[in-house]
């Protein structure tokens, strides 16, 4: 199955139709996409036994994050062991970092990001996992169970202002408007042959900068849950960035970063992309 | 002007007794707490207009936290010099580092906390302000409009996680659950003859540890909004811990942590104080 957010409102997608959930659940669901979590397996029940309901062809560009407002996001530094080396970490062994991307950074899968003056922006892409059930203390081998879906995200980080001071910036230099891409649509776990063996990569104009695969994390979807939930509880509709794979622009010789006019590609096999293109500030 | 959350509902306090505002105000305000400051200068308003409103005896076990469900918690790291050198940073010159504590964290002014097994809790009292404004790159003279009031935090912090692994852990160590104490109640920035000096202590088992003022704070509350909001806009109802005074246990020598059965006393004179009691894993 996969959701999204439609101008800001909930639709199933079936192929290149989307349905309205609101009207098609006479108001069963609310049209708010961030609340269909709070009711996740009332909803997947409802969605798995609808008749045939008819969908319309949409416009991408109306496509939001299909969780817009979380209550939490949770983010995974170092957690591919070539991307430690590359930002100049150890690798991370019985704990990996963990930060926050703001949650008003979070955006829609297309469109425009301002790079901020003076900055370097580099690009991150991620698997994004969206909780379904709250999780508390929840074991490795049960963790799928509490994940709603995945999908695509950037990172987006400005390097500058992330390295300077006495300590790494993680959260606020990777929280500039429209820093958190997410989409373009949640997927369900249950439509990939192996949820842990994901296909990753990302593209700055045509050209490959990163690729990875995310059976290469040092910590898997399920390890992180393990870890998170055994500190937070993770509510529903909380977003967790899983960590990014080798290649990022601080990392090549010499540091390249994204400039005004650049296009951004990001995926996941079986999920789908997102496309970004960069704008200088001030003119965004 | 004092409001507090009483048993999830909107209280206006006046002196010992208790508004309920959602009665008072005919269903005007809403009596969830996190939702008053969406509509914080109509509210305001209508208090300062409201005729003498009789108010009931309340019972402080039932306060919480005044803004229970933030959109995003921010915290100030390292934001007092002798704190940085007790902590063995470099004291921030021109920009704060800056974490969050996950929002599920977020807990009122009394009542027991559980400290993580194998751990070492240690103590931050902190001045918090609460957004009534939403704030997007708001220089600091004019960051104090952007503030419903101030409240006591305490900024719990579990160092064994903190410091393992390659990256310092200032978010996840600091939101295990009711790590996040904020209250009791949240007093407007009028009510203090000046905002930017208030005496903060913190005292365990009747023993003060900390003490200071945050006219000491190197980045002082407009300050911090303006970095903050210069990145990251700053929405009704979020929550900001502007940093720690020196005194923690980790500083001591030997460092010295909480324990099972020690009382925690945290004020901020003006405003009130958190009392906390901790309780050994298994026992909460």
């Amino acid at each position: 199955m996969r959701i999204a957010n439609l101008d800001d409102r909930l639709v199933l997608l079936d192929g290149n139709r989307a349905i309205d959930v609101a009207k098609a659940s006479d108001g069963r669901f609310d049209a708010d996409p961030q609340r269909v979590y709070e009711r996740w397996a009332e909803f997947r029940s409802w969605a798995a036994s609808a008749p045939d309901l008819p969908g319309e062809l949409f416009d991408p560009a109306a496509l939001g994050s299909p969780a817009p407002r979380p209550a939490q996001v949770f983010a995974i530094g170092l957690n591919y062991a070539e991307h430690a080396r590359e930002a100049g970490f150890e690798t991370p062994d019985t704990a990996p970092p963990v930060f926050t991307k703001f949650p008003a950074c979070i955006t829609g899968p297309y469109g425009e990001v301002v790079l901020p003056a003076g900055g370097h922006t580099d690009w991150e892409v991620e698997l994004v996992a969206v909780i379904g059930h709250r999780a508390e203390r929840v074991p490795a081998a049960r963790a799928w169970s509490h994940v709603a879906g995945l999908a695509v995200g950037q990172d987006l980080s400005e390097r500058a202002s992330q390295l300077a001071g006495p300590a790494p910036q993680f959260s606020l230099a990777k929280s500039f408007p429209r820093f958190g891409p997410v989409g373009p649509w949640l997927v369900t776990p249950d439509e990939f042959d192996d949820p842990d063996d994901l296909e990753l990569s990302c593209s700055v104009n045509g050209e490959v900068v990163q690729s990875g695969r995310t059976s290469r994390l040092l910590f898997g979807v399920p390890a992180i849950l393990e870890h998170l939930s055994a500190v937070v509880p993770l509510l529903p509709g909380d977003v967790v960035f899983t960590g990014t794979p080798p290649g990022v622009g601080m990392g090549s010789t010499p540091p390249r970063y994204l400039a005004a006019g650049d296009e951004l590609v990001s995926s996941v096999t079986g999920i789908g992309e997102l496309r970004h293109t960069f704008v200088a500030a001030g003119e965004g």
